[in-house]
């Protein structure tokens, strides 16, 4: 199953399913890419713990060693973007980089979660584009004004769940039609449930909380204007704008 | 002015003004330590941002050089613990600490706000222990195990107004009734405004969002069952135990 959450042409917030390029619910139905309806974000987390380093050869291109246990950060709800918006970056910066992820969101409150178990704490899948402001991740301790600013986030605009998600599935970007990230969900170092199990050891995970697991080799510079889209295989393609002020 | 926020014996969540050790609301009474309320923590922040190396001494006891900015980090809102909480740690540490600070709580949704009108935005002030486990915050990029985990950051009881609080405002800490640390807000490298003016360069600041200030030399570790006190003079002070597993 697919779902796409939005707001109605009266304004009510739904959460309706994706057949065929469309999106129903009760006896209503749209295009997913209609002017009828906005497209929201899959879910309301009330924070993104991300995964730094979990594709070797990402690691590798940006001068890193692979990690022993994950390395977390953390984007908080300020962060979130919806498919079609336009994100405005810091001012003033060099460099803003596009990392396409594979997002995992969490369907149930959970703590101390067992890697056996990992998988039923998962509502489903999703896109997620960790855009990352590298003029000040590099000089930060903690990846704050780098990584947590306004729409640093944008995710969705589909959820689908575990069973529609190969685990092998492509997780690639596109910047203005151009592939340049093309990596693969079987390439993770620490895999979905691992990751899971980590971050439950230290905190609890609310339903809608996302994790995003980490970045493929191929992430590059985003220009004013520029035309995002995140893709994984089995979930669909996130699309956003970039604003460079 | 100083509000308690507190669950009624009814179950309603309300708050309620403190006077004379009686928090007040409509037309009923409590004292302080009651136990017919439940104290909840005076807001429900989406993100608390902490700041690190904000007094030069406790920069120096820790061997590290005063920023050129300031220093921040995130802590999500499982970290929120209330008013006579017991907070478990992470187990399996040798070294969790106190860090005794002065948080800040915004009134409302801001971006990009001036120093001049920074005060503005902030509802009141509160006490905040920013409990820290080393033996991750030593390992990592980003603190999440060292910061992040469920009960690193104890708010409350009290929200004062900022009129209640000097700018030479003490911050202190007791562990078991004896004195580990005392500060001065006027000790502060970045002071408030400006704080709230770097913050909200980069990300939007929520009603009830935290802003905790830093800490002064003189942090140390907890023991199981130690009993600690956080005071911001003019505000009041903060009671908790910790559990060691």
């Amino acid at each position: 199953m697919k779902y796409v959450r939005f707001r109605d042409p009266a304004g009510a917030v739904r959460r309706g399913e994706l057949e065929s390029g469309s999106v129903h619910f009760g006896n209503q139905s749209f295009a997913l890419e209609s002017d009828e309806i906005d497209i929201l974000p899959p879910c309301e987390p009330s924070k993104i713990v991300c995964i730094g380093r979990n594709y070797a050869d990402h690691a590798d291109e940006m001068g890193n060693d692979v990690p022993d246990r994950p390395l977390l950060f953390l984007k908080p709800p300020n962060a979130v973007a919806a498919h079609g918006d336009t994100v405005t970056a810091p001012a003033g910066k060099e460099r803003i980089d596009h990392e396409a992820e594979l997002g995992v969101v969490i369907g149930e409150q959970c703590r101390h979660v067992p890697v056996a178990d990992a998988m039923d704490v998962v509502e489903g899948i999703t896109c997620v584009n960790d855009i990352s402001n590298r003029d000040d991740q590099r000089e930060e301790q903690n990846w704050i004004r780098g990584k947590a600013f306004d729409g640093a986030a944008p995710l969705g605009p589909v959820l689908a769940t575990p069973d529609e998600v190969p685990e092998d599935a492509s997780v690639r970007s596109r910047v203005n039609g151009e592939l340049k990230q093309d990596g693969s969900r079987e390439q993770l170092i620490f895999p979905i449930p691992e990751l899971i199990a980590e971050i439950t050891t230290y905190m609890t995970l609310e339903p809608g909380d996302v994790i995003a697991t980490g970045t493929p080799e191929g992430v590059g510079p985003l220009e004013d204007g520029d035309e995002v889209e995140i893709e994984v295989e089995g979930v669909g393609t996130l699309s956003h704008s970039i604003r460079r002020p």
